[in-house]
């Protein structure tokens, strides 16, 4: 069983958990149910495609967390996570996509076994994974417990990265680099998008020398030409055309930890408002990462991004990056703070970012971006593609 | 814009329209709020990675549904739905991820716009794209509605396929049985998983001719030997050993239609008690199959599986298969009917399956299954690749 063991030291996990105790102590929570799979492998080490099922963790103040999810996938968790066996349980398999019972009942039984039927129990409110019914039956199954939204409260813990942590992100970030080369050698008129999205996903799984590429939380996106105007479309067997733009959004993946990185590439002779866009992009990006240091806030590198673009007379209103690391689809951002004029989270060394100034206008679009690390001083970037518009003529 | 439009026929979404309707007057409802992004699909052909923030689709008895999502994704709406291009709303980026305001509380506006401010109004209490929050945001913003549950409604519609969707899943599974040749031809001892990956993946987006492959809502998922206990992991960078049985578990994917399958590779002379299992599930697979006809019920399915694995001494708690079509991640199943013995749904014709009788043991599995359309008669078996364990020495 030792392949797929938890990747991180027993320090690491034990650090996680100290910080996770420390964030519910100041909430007055007694227990935590984590459901987000990325807060659930982050403190366990658990890795799985399980989470079309119900799965959490239970987390109190005393010993190791439980992991709780359906029976056969308690294999799994065997495999993967760096509790004793005895704190892996698992719901039977009639409570699967039931129209009759739900798995919450269950969860519901091991939370009142392991002491916990009349505490202060916080739940993830706003994660994918815990859905209105899940709470409704959790919270009659509880009539004692006090249930209280803890939204993202262990997604803030894992804000500030590791050591360990980031030298996994930097090999997401070598995978990326060779994602993206692959993507602008192959990328010419006629090649159908299917075919060049097969050879990114080759490159991207292969990897890195010995460093295996994992599936990353989101799927590539290249829409072109007219198209690039949508950030969320992904491919189909159309040819790319001389005279088009195409972007490529993607990430590489090294066990569940990622460092997205976007490119433009352009077939042709891009026209004058392309250009012009994409120096301000590249002005906009350098004025960012200026102001991407310990002790500046969030807003601070949106408004230094926005002043430019404002100056390149283009309009903007998205927010311009969040922050990365681990993460199970569909989402590879950690859902804390925004990079955007209103967000005043102070910057600490250790924080990652997508830094992500896409530009999506009416018929074109345009993507350039750049993950990376915040430092005392000028922050560390990720990925090494040189930080341009790509041009093929 | 014409890449991307809905795939379907304007008379499949008037059918689809019209059920969806149907069931709504059945359960008293004036309008449905859909989150599940395949239900979104389904309705309104809406394609694009954007279910990582909240979006829906608004549908009243009259007129045509609405596209709600993200401003920045309505862009992908005008380019894949089949509605005018008034019928698709964005909502501001603040809401996005915020923590501070929700996007539900721009919904209650569209839905009070549209007239349904005291409407019955069905939404999908059990749905990954519903969360907690989102719930009891919208339900406090529209305090004169009655907010009902509707889970599954439009999935239940779902369940027999059209004449235009049964063509895409035989695309799908033409390309289902491109990947697991593909996987059975190159596995061999000594081989890296995230390598085999890589060409699983190639393989599935290259696609069949001009049947391009899209992304599965499940990625391939291979474990090896002991690890072949636990049903979802995916893969490392471990090589495969002579001696071990891997299995696959796979689906190609058309436009979001799927067709999984799954088979077991043993490298090596398998021992004993994998020839008896695989004896025994080729023989529950034929029983079922058999019983897998329309007026049968799809317990009828289980129990007949269940009656040979029983016999051959072999213990298996879990489900043994799901409905089948168009779905996004996390899940490849539709949610409503369960091959189980406590499952009584009658089957219908066109009706579509995965017959999954997976084994997972203590420390060895096997998988060998079958996606199937039921018939007046016999199934229509969707896959090709022969039902057997392939044995590689």
């Amino acid at each position: 069983m030792e392949n797929f063991r938890a990747p991180f030291s027993t320090q690491e996990y034990a650090r996680r958990l100290a910080k996770t105790r420390s964030a519910m102590d100041t909430a007055g929570l007694d227990a935590i149910v984590v459901t987000d799979p990325s807060n659930i492998s982050w403190l366990t080490g658990y890795d799985g495609w399980s989470f079309y099922t119900h799965q959490a963790v239970l987390l109190g103040h005393e010993g190791e967390p439980v992991w709780w999810g359906r029976s056969m996938d308690r294999n799994g968790a065997l495999r993967t996570v760096w509790m004793r066996d005895d704190n892996t349980v698992g719901y039977a398999d009639h409570f699967v996509q039931s129209t009759t019972c739900h798995p919450m009942e269950d969860l519901a039984v091991q939370i009142i076994a392991r002491g916990f039927e009349t505490a202060r129990v916080g739940v993830e409110m706003e994660n994918y994974y815990y859905t209105a019914r899940a709470h409704q039956v959790l919270t009659a199954q509880l009539p004692k417990a006090a249930l209280v939204d803890a939204t993202a409260l262990v997604n803030w813990q894992r804000t500030v990265k590791s050591d360990e942590e980031l030298g996994f992100m930097r090999k997401a970030a070598a995978i990326s680099d060779k994602v993206i080369l692959t993507a602008i050698d192959r990328a010419e008129p006629g090649l159908r998008k299917n075919e060049l999205v097969a050879d990114i996903y080759s490159a991207m799984i292969t990897g890195v020398g010995d460093d295996w590429g994992d599936y990353p939380a989101i799927v590539p996106m290249l829409p072109s030409g007219s198209d690039a105007a949508a950030p969320h479309l992904t491919w189909n067997g159309e040819t790319l055309q001389e005279g088009e733009g195409t972007f490529f959004e993607i990430s590489g993946c090294y066990r569940r930890y990622h460092a997205p990185q976007c490119r433009t590439v352009f077939l042709g002779t891009p026209p004058d408002h392309i250009i012009d866009a994409n120096a301000a992009i590249l002005d906009g990006l350098a004025a960012g990462i200026e102001k991407a240091r310990a002790g500046n806030r969030a807003c601070d590198i949106a408004n230094a991004l926005g002043d430019v673009i404002e100056k390149a007379g283009l309009t903007r209103a998205a927010r311009c990056g969040y922050p990365i690391g681990l993460s199970y689809p569909p989402d590879w951002g950690e859902r804390t703070i925004s990079l955007r004029p209103s967000d005043e989270t102070v910057l600490e060394e250790g924080m990652t970012f997508h830094f992500m100034p896409g530009l999506w206008m009416d018929n074109w679009g345009l993507e350039t971006t750049e993950s990376i690390v915040i430092r005392d001083g000028a922050p560390e970037e990720l990925c090494k593609v040189p930080r341009q518009l790509f041009v093929k003529d």
